[in-house]
């Protein structure tokens, strides 16, 4: 299990989610409590957005409390949307071309989950990803697999729709290859306008997902970043959670039925 | 352009290639002399066969010249067949899994060279895997992967013929999918037993190779390991090298026809 | 509180202690037991004796357990004597040359403890020692630093003895300089021919220290490698362990009293 | 010999000096022209002002050229007063702690040159350090040793003077333990409002340092970043320059006699 925090608001130091507050990521990385893997040492990363419509990024394989990059940056640098991450790795090694949050364009994402049998579900995945998508591919892991194919399925246009299709065919084709699915997905991502995540799981075990208002803005964690019960609403599982501009708004979410849906593409034989 | 050297002959200590000579691997990391590239930065690696069949490996993205890891391990490790090598990288980022040799149960496998557009070519080179050697593969490099197309084409049967046959293959593929092709391939691979190397170019200007007796065996290096002139004898491009328990052999090398020859293998749609 | 085991006997495979077992040393790094610090993700590092009387080593900050090149070095490489050790900083940063064995010429050494107040004992621990020695400090941690101060104090001939004399002073320092001590140390080195292991403590409360028979030899953990609870003897604060080739033996371990005996170099004035 | 690159003006991005330009930082560090050594593939570091007094800091030590972390920095970070530097180790190992630009405080400084006979300088330059500034220290360099002992000789009531304070010591330390002096000098530091650079060696000989207007503000790099030659003006040997909110100023630079000036401290024996 990893375990990130995000951030829409007016500008806010990376360090009052990241490095501060009693139960800051770095913090958490170290000593987890609510989660079931002991320590998420296997590198972090942090993207933000500051004046250019892509965020930067800064990503990395040791852990995250013995970074002195991390902790600089994270003091420094003051963002008004922005996504941060700590990795224990399920699948997919320990390098920085698997650490989150993955990038594309002005777009950003994070996750925190697992597909039941990925190795047999990746080569018919990456195969539904047309060739800039694939190209972009630059590791291993089934997060960054489920970014480009929600890209393919028109996360530019309608992001929280194109997540539903993902997922629908994700589900589709572990059921065709594997006979059954099982998928957790608590995620969250950005375009640099709007901050969005999702909770979801075939089994209603996604994992945990925290709102709460910080300073001028809201805040989306995988566990609260401190004791005070009561400033976090728990978000469910099967939601959609959107921050924008006017505000947070929590709707249902629910892969989308691809029953008569053909993937886009046929892998070409060489 | 790489650099590299392989051994093969009564147990030697690896730093008798890679520190000690006067142009050691280490040295030529630096500091380069016949070849194009400035600088052998970009990690490098060793492989060597010892009680197992399986070879050993250290590899990391750190310049060779500044790792004490590699120097106490080439200090300490002797092996009758070692392979080892310090990268430029012509493609593929810097990470622990695009630094050569790649291995594959008891195979090792490092390269020196090219493959022009090999960006258009690396999906189709990939589908024409086995799942398992497509799941096999974690880096991003055309070395890796026709390391893994030679494996797919019998390498483990007929080493020489299965490169041929990879080569040709690749050829063929460049020539449909790009119209045209060049292609640079200087390589040695071993299966623990004997030690090949090949020199290939379409423009006949791969990569140089050089040959010489070194102790109780014999080294292929990609650069003269000290300015002994008359001690490397040059292989030719369109060369097979095999040097096993009866001496160096050299033969012609060149890709195999492969006009009636279909790939093994479709991309399954998803 | 760091974890580690040593060896001495036949020649073993490093992944008989470093991986393989229920309890090895990389499963401890992810998740200790007995211990308070709740993992060991601040890097590692081996150091073993082969064919030369210096011992070879490979260090990385890395967590053990993503570590493929600690994986393939244990799994090759086969020795009569080897320590192993993985880290959890209480001081120093996160740094290869504050990993664990610190080696200095045939020697080599390892250690779980910490000393209070170090941050002000360092200065004059640091002013004891004799140029080269003070040269050869590589890091910043309180344990390369008792190291070497134990080489100052006669290591090479009287290595329990030398021992005694650098606990005895390091005590005596920081009574005058502190007013109180509080040290607890846990360690194992070697000259490559014999292994030794102190646990003592000021309050009694030094880090665990086990010996099993493995093999034709012994084994010394910080923590037991598997569930056999009675293949492993705890060893009683205030000890001295030597493995030799007659065996196994334990002693006595108490500071030396330095009453009279002045520390021989007086740092010079610039 | 290592490159840098500062800037003092209207805010800039940094990839503007770092990756940006035809002999951008970056492309300097893969193949220098008018310098020595060949490569700066010894690690990398940027510091730069924002919002804090503090500067932010990233430093690693893979080669700049490979570090997709620096280039998005680079690209995303916008200050008024930056440093940044690529390193070619002359002493000093290749880990994080060594790389350049130093900070304490609000300070930063960053280095070319070398100190002959260092190994023999370290012990006493050190032993003229407050307990402050000497715990302060985390490396091995004489770059770091040097930036500190210029912290003890004032350097934030008086930055030029204490430089040439800390330059006289080094000379007269030189002489008495060395019997003569070969010291090469060529650095850039700041207090997040001037930015300051000394060129000084005495053989004549100190690395090479030029200035260059650069958008509303001055440029200061050991090597011209573009081939304009009439964009740069060289700053002759000894000479330091101050760039400040009323523009560059060029003085002269000598080391402070220090006949009768005694190191205020005096080591404690232990």
């Amino acid at each position: 299990m990893c375990r990130w925090a995000a951030y829409r608001g007016d500008p806010l130091y990376l360090e009052e989610l990241v490095s501060s507050p009693a139960h800051s990521l770095i913090e958490q990385s170290h000593c987890a409590t609510r989660a079931k893997t002991a320590t998420n040492g296997d590198g972090f990363g942090i993207a933000w957005y500051g004046e250019r419509p892509e965020p930067g990024r800064y990503r990395d394989i040791l852990p995250a409390w013995s970074d002195c990059n991390l902790k600089s940056l994270a003091r420094q640098i003051r963002s008004p949307l922005f996504l941060a991450h700590v990795r224990a790795a399920t699948g997919g090694g320990t390098r920085r071309d698997n650490c989150h949050p993955f990038t594309h364009d002005t777009w950003s994402f994070m996750h925190n989950g697992q597909i039941s049998g990925f190795e047999r579900l990746r080569r018919p995945m990456e195969a539904m990803l047309d060739d800039d998508l694939f190209n972009a591919r630059g590791g291993t892991t089934d997060s960054e697999l489920m970014f480009l194919l929600a890209l393919q399925f028109g996360l530019r246009e309608a992001p929280v729709a194109a997540m539903a299709e993902m997922i629908g065919a994700v589900e589709e084709l572990a059921e065709s290859t594997l006979g059954s699915i099982l998928l957790r997905f608590t995620a969250a991502f950005s375009d640099g306008k709007s901050l969005y995540a999702i909770r979801y799981a075939t089994d209603r075990k996604a994992p945990t997902l925290y709102a709460s208002p910080v300073g001028a803005g809201y805040c989306l964690v995988s566990e609260p970043l401190n004791d005070d019960v009561d400033a976090w609403a728990e978000i469910p599982d099967g939601s959609a959670v959107t921050i924008g501009k006017d505000g947070i708004d929590v709707a249902d979410f629910r892969p989308a039925k691809r029953d008569a849906v053909k993937p886009q593409r046929v892998a070409m034989s060489a």
